[in-house]
């Protein structure tokens, strides 16, 4: 037996691109880890075939799916059905802790929705399977940066701003960032320079004492002014960021580092990562060599 | 004579570090344009002597200043007044034509209104001096980005995305870059992901197409998604961006290239560039090596 650790993969939307990426990144994966594959043998084949591959001997497949056939970029239900069947029997693996955490590839949405799922995507699943808040995180080994809030409309972002939320956000978070520093992004234009452009900001900074005090030191440093949080200087001085809304925090992510980044779903029972893109049904099945690089990342994430 | 252009320099607060920053750059300046400079011998003299330098032989300076004696690092009345005249003195050389542009040295707005001067800064001065909606346009060669909103609280920003304001503001715009592609941001996560995340992006899409259809031209391009329009391959498409607010165009801008990039006033009967920094009172006259690269390239936006 190796001593590598097990991980689970959730291979995901079996019509877009996450199985291409599964097979030209075994041999690297297999290296590091102890890949368990949430498919069925069948199924595997018929995506190889298609991609004219052969799944290699030690290709290890685990799980009951139903047969069903592939049909590149289509949305369907019956590969909705099969990716949140991989996904889920994927979380009851790492639950029997067989398995030190899952790494998802991307589902379809619409075909979740066509099999009757009312997620609206893995995280959403997580919360209601482990009744718990899940935070979500995105980056990549040099810089993270944990969402206070995510899929929210911008004028709904100001009123979500409160010290007793802020701060039940970020003890959540100290819990999985037990020992570096997490910087907190204001939420105004200069941090409302002192009041004048909004008074967000004093709200966001009085959740920082309150939790810096309750864990005994000065984990949490802020408010940072946003626009110049993710400055050069600033990521050599911090790794982990707050932003207090899906664009504050990934527009300058996406910018620095697209290609690597991960996305990760921390205050949850198991660890669990996934790559930073979609099934991207425009190249899926069309041998547009696909970046492995945030598929590598999420798997490091895990073993990290 | 030479056939270099002429610029005004703006020196800004001779108590910070704008002074440091022209006499560093004076011979490379020098050798791209005629650089005119709005103080008096005696104060130029009197910074250089704290800086223990000597004003070189061809630095050219123009203008009535009262004399008052610098105090590094201090607001103070007589500076602002100073700083306000320097830059009032280049606008009238550049309006009647001496000049091709000024660039501004930062200025210290509590400095102003000590001197009892009610402009928030340099910007707010040209809109009441040329009656216009000045654009504030921040960047460098690689990458420029117009703001739509500048300094507002963020939870005023949606009510203001108007599709009449938006299209007046890209006609605005496009007076000033005639030529190259400019692409616009939307508002909401995933662009409002069809409504569902907020109904602003389509007022901003209108607006698009109103003006394209007014120019006649495809110029404008969007609506791009917030967290994507930064990427590298997006960056490779296009040098030119409009946020809708001040953080979605400056916060990734900064994490990208914080030290080469300049403030840039548009939609004015005259250029403008600045440098994209404060006052430095932390390190003015305190022989810390201040970088230039903002002012330089200021300087070659003048001349572009």
């Amino acid at each position: 037996m190796s001593n590598k650790p097990t991980v689970a993969v959730s291979v995901g939307d079996l019509n877009g691109i996450g199985f291409e990426i599964v097979l030209k990144a075994h041999t690297k994966i297999f290296q590091i880890v102890n890949p368990i594959y949430f498919i069925s043998k069948d199924l595997a084949k018929q995506s190889a075939d298609l991609l004219n591959q052969k799944l290699p001997k030690n290709f290890q497949v685990y799980g009951e799916f139903e047969n069903f056939k592939i049909k590149p970029s289509k949305v369907s239900k019956k590969s909705g059905n099969f990716s949140f069947e991989s996904f889920k029997q994927a979380c009851d693996y790492v639950d029997k802790k067989k398995a030190i955490g899952v790494v998802t590839m991307p589902i379809n949405k619409e075909s979740w929705g066509k099999a009757g799922l009312s997620f609206v995507g893995h995280t959403d699943y997580l919360k209601h399977r482990y009744q718990q808040n899940p935070i979500m995180m995105l980056g990549c080994e040099k810089m993270f940066v944990a969402l206070f809030t995510d899929h929210v409309p911008l004028n709904k972002v100001p009123d979500l701003i409160n010290t007793d939320k802020i701060y039940n956000f970020l003890l959540d978070l100290s819990r999985d960032i037990k020992k570096e520093k997490i910087a907190v992004l204001g939420i105004n234009p200069h941090c409302g320079d002192g009041g004048v452009l909004g008074d967000e900001d004093s709200k966001i900074q009085k959740a920082i004492e309150k939790v810096n005090k309750k864990l005994g030191k000065e984990q949490f440093i802020g408010t940072l002014v946003p626009d110049t949080a993710f400055t050069k200087a600033n990521r050599e001085r911090y790794k982990n960021f707050v932003a207090m809304y899906h664009d504050q925090g990934l527009t300058p992510l996406k910018a620095l580092y697209f290609d690597e980044s991960i996305n990760v779903s921390l205050n949850l029972p198991i660890k669990r990562s996934s790559v930073d893109h979609g099934t991207a049904f425009d190249i899926a099945y069309k041998d547009k060599n696909p970046s492995v690089k945030s598929y590598l990342n999420a798997v490091m994430w895990l073993i990290g």
